[in-house]
């Protein structure tokens, strides 16, 4: 940690809280420069809380060295984390691909969907069952009714089962019923959630907040896995910007980003980042390109009647295309990401 | 609702959807242009899900023309909603000020600083038992047992209190204990939360989520209020912007764009919003001439050893200072706001 | 275009708006819904000022229904715009790429990187030889004797050459000197400059402003081809966003956007995208899965002693294992965007 | 400056770097944490360049501790700089109002509001006469032919002018011409321009790009006062963000934030920060409120046939209203914001 003085702060002070750091059991070192008094503490600063520093009114700035993130940072833990998920591996060479409608609207609509993935070759079924709507009139999800129903579809197809969970309240019955638990956009930084969770060993897939840093994201990942739950898998899916012509501004810096600062997998969401269908592809293959070692796309097939977002499902036909594609570029070797950006 | 087709639709497209539009119940009418085909419909068009009609290949674009929102609207409803809480009134002639630490550490601490703030005029303590943090490393607050120390902070001051909620299960404890019950930014969104408050007659303070529009901060006081309870008090707290100077961008635009799109009462928090401690003074008053109902500040009697959030807290001479300064921008009528936008 | 007036809009009001969009020459249209009356115009809109619209008092929104530029509109032009530069072509089958320094330093310096990047299979060489910088007190490029140098690395590489033009009086020598004339992010909105460089018939690299939205980067091309010069190739080298762990963030959904909505190439620049050098090549080889055009990428032989934004440069070796990467993508036929986002 | 070292850096590659940057003429001090090693530099470090040492593959990151402007910043110059124009001041006691319409369109329209704005308390007229606008075919303003009419009116009244200037080849004519040259926000990164208006001694309205950070504007401010000119006025005028309800966001905070780091001026725009007429008077009373040192306000005797931005035109009857509320604020000593911010 780095502490700025403010320019003109009086010597007295500076003793104060170089005495006051100490305390806190880590190495003050001090430079002075003509205008700024610099402090620069080594140790364990993990324990010091930034706000309490820069409520000091002689403080200028505090620059963090350290990522404040320990369990899903990359330093203290080189090697990739890999999942395993029944015959499935997520993090590891293949590509993981979770396709599925957004929402579980039918015995019938899932299972169809179920097979026509598995026959294109995705690993996971994904279907909302509890659906987080901006509007209170919405379709909310067919709830307990639609795990009942992916569960059908999973026996049908033995694709293992993604879906959304929105209350702590329901842990128990999908730590029963489902393969791997997804916390929502909106939910990245429910931490009474995330701790929850982190009691469970549940694979979670936790999206990043739609105005969340990547840091922010790996802070919330590390509520887990402070728990004990060290299964998580991390998901770009666009975040907002001033552009309007997407629904979101898919990040896809934040693969290689990800990929250095944190062993955890992480995929990409190319059906709620733009919002629309006709990007789901080429986004899909960049996210190939960057990376990524996966990928969560809405299938549906009949997205003009989908309870909900239709506008971003491709029809399975064209996921099965989508599919070959990704499969070559994969093939191509295009996934070395991590190794590629160390030295 | 506007529907803009694509360019070269075919008739029969444009035939089929309006078709089915019709069975919906609403009026379709349309308009050809050289290059653009356009529907209107008219009627009740909240039932018809935007998503559906973006999901149609042939669909260019969709405008809605009446706001989601209806309850919190205030075409529906065009008197201020006025807020009884004790004595206090939130949303009418007067400037409602809640001031307090941003953590509860202690009798001793939570009691002299409700004493100084009613003191110096504020209405209302607040004061976090429950605390979202971004690290699970950090100060999580004193849970219940903070919530029993603001209520011997009420039973001293006489000051109703007001504390943010962080799950469903502890909603009837809140109820028993709080005046006003909070929902931080972070939760904005948590649906199944705000349901259950709505399910309550207690007053909520709602806080604007980082990157929420003006229409989600919206549509989440609808939550509320379509389950029964109307006691919504909106909070403008700062949104993310790339200017990283001050840790949040106040939307003091936000005021009388709230003003005139809904009756709801809405608070400034210029304490979060800069996360700067000698800003909270110019942006309080900024706040208040820009016609804010009231204002949410942290007051700590000692900063540089709160538990959390000190750098933005203020001192409670500072607070006295201010709000003599606060009463009288208030005297000279600056919050008539809502008759100055209105024709 | 669409008007929403507002509610309670006395009738005699929305008919003296009617009658003057009619004497504008287009036809208005009245829906009548329970709240809002709707005005819809057909004919040529072009020439109707939104904002004087807007400014009158009883008018809600407007919306458009058509996009506000013509000449670079896909819908005028379905087919791809394909620009030729020497034995170059931009927008057509192949991928062209675009690599070199930052800035000009030395003749040994630019021969010696034009040399390597043709060899790795570059199609044009960049360098900059005026420079805009945040700061008056940074290297500011060897100006005019920086386009001497670029073209002794012409003559000895035979590589056309892309520079940055900043002022309008320095035309006539880009017009004779360089080969692809270069308008940086930040001179995207100098009207004036582009409306110089429309008067030419130099290919024009347009780079999108860091907060230009997709439609203001059409419109500045525009600028250009309404002045006549069609030959404009956009670029997507970053927006402004609150993440800040890289400099700025690749839009890529930008590229099927821009192929959809217009004909013009463009193409993407990895290196200012992200602002690191290890960020590159996996940002490169998205931008070629994405669909884009092209790639412009900063090679420097030494980017620790770099006169110029080091920290983004790679080195040519890095960039020659790059190239064989990007070619192998291309081969794929991942480029066929514009086919696939229409139906 | 502080030099964060990537973990596991070899020793010999610290002591390259320490040697490499003791030849520029600083200090350097190292600290060995655990995991980082971090170079601290004593001196000036101005002529260091950051992203030099960034480009070397061993650097983690690099924080400034000085700001990169000397001439505009108030460390080195603690007194408010104080512009005298005519009768006018800007920057001392009082506060300064600018007023005029968007444009220049005609002798009658132009003396008639600068005769009303001035009766009204208005110290200066506004007045565009080269217009920057988004679509090439949107009225470009009257150019030179309104300079002079902008002449006539301050004849008529005797209130110097403000007017944007959009070319370098300009410059002589608006230093004969104009009391005021105002520098727009899409050209506050055109450092040629800045450059040349650093030459005269004319005060300069530079105004806030939509996307640059506080920083880069006082960057741009010292572009102009490296040349020469001292003469300065900073204008904040609404960021980019994500909220689409008002054009941008107007951040007061930033207000407070260039009074403590700058000595120079700085006024708001409220017209061009939300776009609304009727948002005009709430924002104009909060950035009063929160310390500016003025206001430059659109006014316009017949908004609805502005020939530009009559949307966020106010009339004069209200813009006299607002003359009257603003009065009253500045007199309760709300503008010092100065003396409060310092310890």
């Amino acid at each position: 940690m780095v502490i700025i003085m403010k320019p003109h702060t009086p010597k007295e002070e500076v003793v104060i809280l170089k005495q006051r750091l100490q305390e806190e059991n880590v190495e003050v070192n001090e430079w002075d420069g003509e205008n700024f008094c610099v402090l620069g503490l080594i140790g364990d600063t993990t324990k010091i809380d930034e706000s309490k520093i820069e409520a000091n009114e002689y403080v200028e700035r505090v620059h963090k060295v350290q990522q404040p993130y320990k369990l899903a940072n990359r330093l203290f833990h080189p090697d990739n984390t890999v999942i395993e998920v029944e015959d499935q591996i997520i993090g590891g060479r293949d590509l993981t691909v979770i396709a599925g409608p957004c929402s579980v609207e039918s015995e019938e609509q899932i299972v169809e969907i179920a097979k026509l993935v598995k026959k294109s070759g995705a690993g996971f079924l994904r279907g909302g069952a509890f659906k987080p709507r901006t509007s209170p009139y919405s379709f909310q999800g067919l709830k307990t009714h639609g795990l009942e129903l992916l569960k059908i579809a999973r026996q049908e197809t033995g694709l293992p089962i993604v879906t959304e969970i929105m209350t702590a309240d329901m842990i128990d019955r999908f730590v029963e019923d489902v393969d791997v638990i997804q916390v929502g956009a909106r939910n990245m930084q429910n931490f009474e959630l995330l701790k929850e969770l982190g009691k469970t060993r549940k694979p979670i897939l936790l999206k990043r907040g739609l105005s969340a840093t990547i840091e922010e994201l790996l802070m919330s990942a590390e509520y887990i896995m402070s728990e004990g739950n060290e299964n998580v898998i991390l998901c770009e899916r666009g975040i907002r910007t001033f552009e309007t012509y997407t629904r979101n501004t898919l990040d896809l810096s934040a693969i290689p980003a990800i990929k250095k600062l944190s062993h955890l997998p992480v995929i990409v969401d190319p059906s709620h980042a733009a919002g629309l269908w006709w990007m789901v592809e080429p986004l899909a293959k960049a996210a190939v390109a960057v990376g990524a070692d996966g990928l969560i796309i809405e299938v549906h097939n009949d997205p003009a009647n989908a309870r909900c977002d239709g506008q971003q499902s491709i029809k399975p036909e064209k996921f099965d295309r989508l599919m070959e594609d990704i499969n070559t570029l994969a093939q191509i070797g295009s996934r070395n990401i991590y190794e590629t950006i160390n030295i």
